[in-house]
């Protein structure tokens, strides 16, 4: 598959902006954070991993983005279809593109400067930096009207053929497992293999491996790695956020060392049948709140997630984006959502089993980017 | 090696802040990102590459740090040397943990409280909870006086082996390039199974990969890799970011594909000239503008760095953090720093060769984490 978008990809992202920023009364948007600066250039470099420098991007009420950039990536961006690089020699401890980045939005004569300011944003540069751009800037910067996450959050099918790209990635990963699981060997060794086995398939590279194996269910799925061997009665979880061509996918498998008992079986049967509860009713206008209570009444009986505070979530430039399967979250959801129902159901004394898959929101029924898992559960 | 460190470390850690905090006017430090909340619990997960929740700790003037985070953290953080673990059920679009951090902060009656504020650092939270912090509390926040960033600058014995772990894998893994490099192989697939073989050494995870090939030296280093196969006469380079156990090593290796130039051969030799000088008045009390002027008179005759803005970088729990090698850096080393010294030398129009190794600041010479390479080139 071809890498990057055509043009007209991000001619239209910036119009959709333009248009929002108008209805919202914005002169400019400026923008700080790795996804939010691709989203409307194409930048894509794993550089960002050093928070030694500070990009900007922005959005005027028209034309095309302005990028205020350090010169190291002024390369890059200059491959990409913006026009207006302005660099400066990065990381200056005098002036780390303050005054490149007030004179920019100074010279625009933006009045009103909107920057994402709500959930799941941050602002990637150093606080004292920003407090000298708020002194310097003629306008006044408030929050974007969430046009970043309300773009973002609706997929184009060119976004969503990348992340069926990197779902099917992990699928093939997935059914190699049986390939580097066993009884003996150790969690972390599973863990390392894993992820060579998402770079075979044609990972870019792996941000993000969860996982868990224990006796009849796991304790915890953030934790990482140690070396205790599987053992026969083990249940182990695999969870991977790998990137092709910066876009994530976000799904998990179980898998059973020996055979499952009847307790495992069921949970995972019922995380299965949350998944389709939820994927039932996930249509256009349906809630992110009822596909919640959707699995919720299978996952718990209706009382309530549990520490992990959501049963799915938004996916896409980042692992996790956008709307939150959770009883408050009432957002809508529209034809190129692109979301994970993420089920997790007891199955003992501070044990549970969570199933995790990928669905786009279409016009008709949900189209799953994870290869549907049935009830049984793989045996290693 | 032992994962983690002995619970003596985090005590060290802990009371050095704590003095640096009576000496600065602070009554606590408020922390929001993975390396500061790591840097005192040893709360070590890929979790974070999710945006949607936010974590805190705050460091009272006496007594243990206190965890202010999301549920789904709590049995990992119950597992480190923290006690105070305050949780809710995140992410809560009605309040997601801006109650719970400033009925914290003010019960401890802290007045004055530090957070980072300087190069490097970052707020990560949304902007908009931030004002909500700051208008909840009853204390005042304030820069942080550098206090993270120096007391993260300078290593102990502890870290040093840590880094030089993931030093030592990374070598491993330049050893095997020439199994998967050579005429012909597409760059991208040399991405892949570079971090395959960093894996298979050891490595926990590779947040970072960077490098670039092409005829007679390479135009950038950030770009991600492309399908074009290597050519005789190309320079390869790889530039790796992995991370064993919470620590980073950053070193590359340049390789010819077929002979090198003499241009090639004789830029690569500079390169290794300006790490010699660098490592020559690499002492405790020199500073990082006189090695970033050892490195630059070589590399440029003493003009100035180029693109990069400087010629290296602290290192540790990030890919780069602390000092960079600048004219205008004026740090004084101190021993059990770690940093790079990452010459970069130009071998014709818009092309360079960088080289990149690690050092740790002794009482004496420096000591080479990276396995000092020669003036030679690996041909493939």
């Amino acid at each position: 598959m071809q890498r990057g978008f055509a043009r007209s990809e991000y001619q239209q992202r910036l119009v959709r902006a333009q248009t929002m920023m108008e209805v919202a009364n914005l002169d400019a948007l400026l923008l700080t954070t790795e996804p939010d600066i691709r989203y409307f250039t194409g930048y894509l470099t794993r550089f960002w991993e050093s928070p030694s420098r500070p990009w900007f991007l922005v959005v005027p009420a028209s034309g095309k983005p302005i990028a205020v950039i350090p010169s190291i990536g002024a390369a890059l961006m200059g491959r990409t279809w913006v026009d207006d690089i302005r660099t400066w020699r990065a990381p200056d401890s005098a002036d780390d593109g303050v005054s490149l980045l007030t004179d920019t939005l100074n010279t625009l004569g933006a009045a009103r400067i909107g920057t994402p300011m709500g959930p799941e944003s941050h602002l990637r540069m150093p606080l004292a930096d920003w407090a000298r751009v708020q002194a310097g800037l003629r306008g006044m910067v408030q929050d974007d009207a969430r046009i970043l996450a309300r773009l973002r959050a609706v997929k184009s099918q060119a976004e969503i053929n990348k992340i069926a790209q990197a779902c099917a990635i992990a699928s093939r990963a997935f059914a190699r497992v049986p390939e580097i699981a066993e009884e003996g060997v150790p969690l972390g060794r599973v863990f390392r293999d894993f992820q060579r086995l998402c770079l075979e398939e044609g990972a870019d590279w792996v941000p993000y491996l969860a996982g868990a194996a224990a006796e009849g269910g796991y304790g915890d799925v953030i934790s990482p790695a140690d070396d205790t061997p599987l053992a026969i009665g083990d249940v182990l979880m695999l969870d991977t956020g790998l990137v092709r061509d910066g876009y994530f996918c976000d799904f998990d498998r179980n898998f059973s060392i020996g055979a499952p008992s009847g307790r495992v079986l069921s949970a995972h049967a019922r995380a299965i049948d949350a998944i389709s509860a939820a994927a039932e009713i996930a249509r256009v206008g349906a809630t992110a709140s009822a596909l919640f209570h959707a699995m919720d009444g299978i996952v718990t009986g209706g009382v309530g997630s549990g520490d992990a505070g959501r049963l799915g979530h938004g996916l896409g430039m980042q692992l996790t984006e956008g709307l939150s399967l959770t009883g408050d979250d009432h957002t809508v959801l529209q034809a190129g959502m692109v979301i994970t129902l993420e089920p997790s159901v007891a199955t003992g004394a501070g044990k549970l089993l969570v199933h995790e898959e990928v669905i786009v929101i279409t016009d008709d029924a949900p189209r799953f980017l994870s290869p549907r898992a049935g009830p049984e559960m793989v045996q290693l």
